[in-house]
């Protein structure tokens, strides 16, 4: 996808909301269970109840991968309705990948050829050349973790390096990658107040935010500090979505949440004109 | 597996090889095309021919990935064959996976339950909450990435961090993790002289070292600085067995290739009696 078709899509659902598809058999209604494929059904309902309001989609891989054969099965069904039936969105491959440059090839056709995701996350650790094969793509993008949501982001990420939080040099040492323009970045939002250092190093660059709501973030606080004249944001929601409801009701419940939580966007977006 | 296991299999058959299943369906002998399942019907036949010369096996997912449905099938059928054919080898999923909690808790389960694998290979950038979910399968083992053996490795890995280079800030905060004792590491051996810092913060865990041929390392520097009293190593080549030969031999061309590394690490492993 051309980042222009994103930031349209933006710019007219007056969203920047990305549904979180970690669908789990353990939690989804069970009427659904008698489908033959339980979570294709249960994502198909969820896209076809929430897409107003949502300019992303965002599977996360582990959740598919833990159904073995039968859960990559459902994953390509979901990717493949979203590319037939809603181009306009962008999608998210979840699954923070990163390896030796050979390695890294091969996952970023996996996801950006084989399933045709827009997007695949990725994991910074080994550096440039586990990064650059996946950028080598065009209008394809790479969502780097830079400051994630979760406790353990204490342990290395905020650490000093050099004199600076690692999470800033990977944001710094990123941008000299080759088409490091088609660099996204993961920031946590329970972690708002960082937006503002975190902006100081990639103004451009989309942040994919996590951690909105379930995880405790404040959402006008990520918009106060992280939006920029593209908007430049995704901001995610899994589980407040999906499993607003675990009754017959459940897609009409998602659509719920996801309207409300674009209405909030709404108010941050006039702005973008 | 328990761990003993491991280290009688490295006793017996006085070896550390790791065979790395990075089947690429460009490079295997042309001949097996044909077959209904050419990657498994490559790697049956490099499993039987080189069995007696390794102790473990490690399928990379990206390369499985790259196939879809039809790379995953093949990889659940490796996995599959190696557990009842030679359920005295370790396996090692070559994933790279990581990520918050309860996702972590899904590729656990996909890779140690699912399909069965002993070990899974972790990043370690989300720090400890991304990894312990890992740690708490009993007799399954978590091989994190410490110092790889990729250029890239030099752009966070190395870093000075509070005074300490990155990768030893990793190793030293992983120990205190729960069930620390089932973690091993990923440690590139074209840094051997890196090494001796390692054993001085973790002496007793097993290193997976990759980069020993096609990556340049030097094998006896990986046992003289690395080894311990269980070997507390696997030596891992991919590409210089699985393709020795691109013709109808290959699979005899692994063996040869496999049995002299073997003889090489028998020399080196004389003292563990």
């Amino acid at each position: 996808m051309n980042i222009n078709t994103l930031v349209e899509q933006i710019k007219k659902k007056k969203s920047v909301l990305c549904v979180g598809l970690d669908t789990d058999l353990d939690k989804i209604p069970k009427h659904l269970l008698e489908e033959e494929d339980p979570i294709f059904a249960f994502n198909k309902a969820i896209i076809d109840a929430t897409h107003q309001f949502a300019v992303a989609y965002k599977p996360n891989t582990a959740f598919y991968e833990a159904y073995g054969l039968k859960g990559w099965e459902s994953l390509e069904k979901t990717i493949n309705y979203l590319n037939e039936k809603h181009p306009d969105v962008f999608t998210i491959a979840d699954a923070k990948r990163g390896d030796i440059g050979n390695t890294s090839s091969r996952y970023a056709k996996a996801f950006f050829e084989d399933l045709g995701f827009d997007s695949v996350t990725t994991a910074p650790y080994m550096g440039k050349d586990s990064i650059e094969p996946f950028l080598a793509f065009e209008e394809k993008f790479t969502i780097m973790l830079a400051l994630t949501s979760n406790p353990g982001a204490f342990d290395f990420q905020t650490q000093q390096i050099d004199g600076t939080e690692l999470y800033k040099k990977v944001l710094a040492t990123s941008t000299t990658w080759e088409h490091s323009e088609r660099l996204m970045y993961v920031v946590g939002a329970t972690k708002a107040e960082f937006l503002v250092n975190i902006r100081q190093i990639i103004p451009d660059a989309f942040l994919l935010v996590p951690g909105v709501g379930a995880q405790g973030g404040s959402m006008d606080e990520v918009f106060k500090y992280g939006m920029n004249d593209q908007a430049g944001l995704l901001i995610n929601s899994s589980r407040g979505i999906i499993y607003a409801s675990s009754s017959e009701d459940f897609a009409e419940a998602a659509a719920a949440e996801a309207e409300r939580l674009q209405k909030q966007m709404a108010s941050h977006l006039e702005k973008l004109g």
